[in-house]
């Protein structure tokens, strides 16, 4: 469908000069009447500022407006860091005239610089002067970081003949495991709920996309997932029928989201879904699909395009749960590789080489002990990872 | 010192033709009178051929040869890998007209093929005649897989006026964690000690040395570390003091292998130490500093030589232990980067900037919250270690 913010919002993005590189860096989003709210925040010990404010400030439940900025995650800046971030937010309230404590903020970029908060006022009337209803593409492009494509998905959903939307738009590209949130995430909906019921169904949606994705092992200071409800559209989710549909639609938006950050990963060329099936409970499958996923061997294997399932197998086996090599399968796609822990032969080979060729594929792992199982998405570990990462800050 | 084997022990290599590109692939170490010997082996639940059979024979506490190649890990390769493992071993048993169960095998490079036993046992009886006193780096080469140098380190000692020798010869380069044993490590010395000394001084040394490196994270099905005392020198190793002497030359030579397999790690520029003081214990020190050491961001940053500390921070944040950002200092070598959480500025960005431009460093974490500690030797993620492990198999 097109793309397109829920009734009742707006949003903008525009350059303010905190990127080096002259892009858009900072962005609005902003509901004409105070919606209902709810966040997901960083697993990390060591939280931005803005994660800060916005963990006191939604606990009100209430939110009309999220300042955005890329460039500068404003982690590591101890109380000035916060002062920082309670500022951009005081001028965003002044300007669109609306309590203070009804504004949220989400940084990313480079940990450890202070936030240029004089380029931020300079910049805050023009931010307010584009918000449009249109301006969701240009908020996308202002929380970019290492991301080539700004990430945006809209799904309209039906409740008792009544329509309603739900827009996300997300950042990612490195940094990314799964731990609580991922990532910036901002998801805008107009139906009617509580903050309550919006937390629940946030956190199942998560558990279910955003936290069954991996780049690169590493869960970012600045992680945060926000959900914006207004009531626009008239829709009540209230009852459990109406939250089931509701949580469909959701998780349908986030699991694109999801997708579409794996694809575009950090120099990576492949998105790969790691599937564990016959573990002894899901848990332990999990366990061994995050291993398999996060193993640099594994995804370097990936990058070159070699069926090297000896790696798998040995990321399998140092996971800390208890396989048995000689009951463990191997699949990519549906060609059978590995058999009772052996090699299937050059035919096999040769056909799963032409597997790893595409740009996104599965590889299902049969422990043979079980009925849990778990699946994990990940991406190939590229040259272009280690110059993309290498070379960050300059 | 000049590197030598001990008295009484001989070793070759040579080329068989296990390996594609033509290099040294079969190695033997031996002994003219039977060794008390001692194994520590992978912890990985695959476990290759040769691990398996030497975790059996090891039980007598005796081993007179060992047989080692390179090219082909005999792993994931069922009854008929165990099978191959043993007809190599008894090609050497008859060569040496020793008792089959006095030989033990070690083996590397891909999972999941099957031994070239032909191969193997056209080449034995050369690899027999090759056998010399001087013969430890031809051996040395025949196990390398990526390495790009042959890793022996040779240390003498004295015990009660008499002199023995102990020399390692290791081979690593990827696939190394600190997970029990690391890779293939032998050492031979020719004092007089029983098995059972010889495992607890092995475990003991591997604890210090090989367990304290990490390249990647992954750890290999076939890692195998072998001890084998002769006697030759006359010089026995029985009581607490006795043990302690000797203790501290095999720490001494385990030590300085470990630091040469970080050296030589695939793809690495640079060899890193992570040092985490103030902890609120020795284990959780060791997590947040295995945590660092593994991190990609942490160590794309090491080889851009970007003085990144907002990695190192988070990293510590996402390590399961608490860690409090506002107590937090990091120093690279002697220059205070960051303090309680907070950047010490450019000039100090200037001068760990110039601290990562060296080849080996330090960086030091204090966390403020006690007396643990612990560190770990890494290394950078270099686009060489992604071209190398992404082109394994070719």
């Amino acid at each position: 469908m097109k793309i397109r913010l829920p009734g009742g919002f707006q949003a903008s993005g525009i350059i303010s000069g905190i990127k080096k590189n002259g892009k858009k860096d900072l962005g609005l989003i902003y509901s004409n009447i105070p919606a209902h709210a709810a966040g997901v925040f960083t697993a990390n010990c060591v939280q931005a500022a803005p994660v800060l404010l916005d963990k006191e400030r939604i606990r009100t439940g209430r939110c009309q407006a999220i300042l955005a900025n890329s460039g500068c995650a404003n982690c590591c800046t101890g109380d000035q860091g916060l002062d920082d971030a309670k500022k951009t937010a005081s001028w965003i309230a002044s300007g669109l005239t609306i309590p203070e404590g009804l504004v949220l903020v989400a940084s990313t970029g480079v940990i450890g610089e202070y936030l240029p908060v004089g380029k931020i006022e300079s910049a805050v009337p023009n931010l307010i002067d584009s918000l449009s209803s249109g301006g969701v593409f240009d908020f996308a492009e202002a929380i970019m970081t290492t991301d080539t494509v700004p990430k945006v998905v809209s799904r309209r959903g039906e409740i008792n003949g009544k329509s309603y939307t739900i827009t996300g738009i997300a950042k990612g590209a490195g940094m990314i495991h799964p731990n609580m949130a991922t990532l910036l995430c901002f998801l805008c909906t107009d139906i009617k709920t509580t903050s309550g019921v919006l937390h629940r169904m946030l956190s199942k949606s998560i558990r279910r996309s955003l936290n069954r994705i991996t780049v690169d092992g590493d869960t970012s200071t600045n992680d945060t997932a926000l959900i914006l409800a207004n009531g626009f559209s008239g829709v009540s989710v209230e009852t459990r029928d109406e939250e089931e549909l509701f949580q469909n639609r959701l998780d349908d938006v986030l699991l694109q989201l999801a997708k579409e950050l794996v694809r575009d990963a950090e120099g990576a060329t492949k998105a790969v879904e790691i599937i564990v099936r016959g573990s002894e409970s899901d848990d332990k499958a999990r366990r061994v699909a995050d291993t398999i996923a996060g193993s640099n061997l594994v995804k370097t294997a990936l990058f070159g395009e070699d069926a090297n399932w000896g790696r798998i197998i040995a990321a399998a086996g140092r996971s800390g749960v208890s396989i048995d090599p000689d009951k463990t399968d191997i699949y990519f796609d549906d060609v059978l590789m590995v058999k009772n822990g052996c090699g299937c032969g050059k035919d096999a080979e040769a056909r799963a080489t032409y597997v790893l060729k595409k740009p996104e594929f599965r590889v299902i792992i049969h422990l043979g002990k079980g009925e849990g199982s778990a699946s994990v998405l990940t991406c190939d570990l590229s040259i272009d990872y280690v110059k993309i990462n290498a070379n960050y800050r300059s």
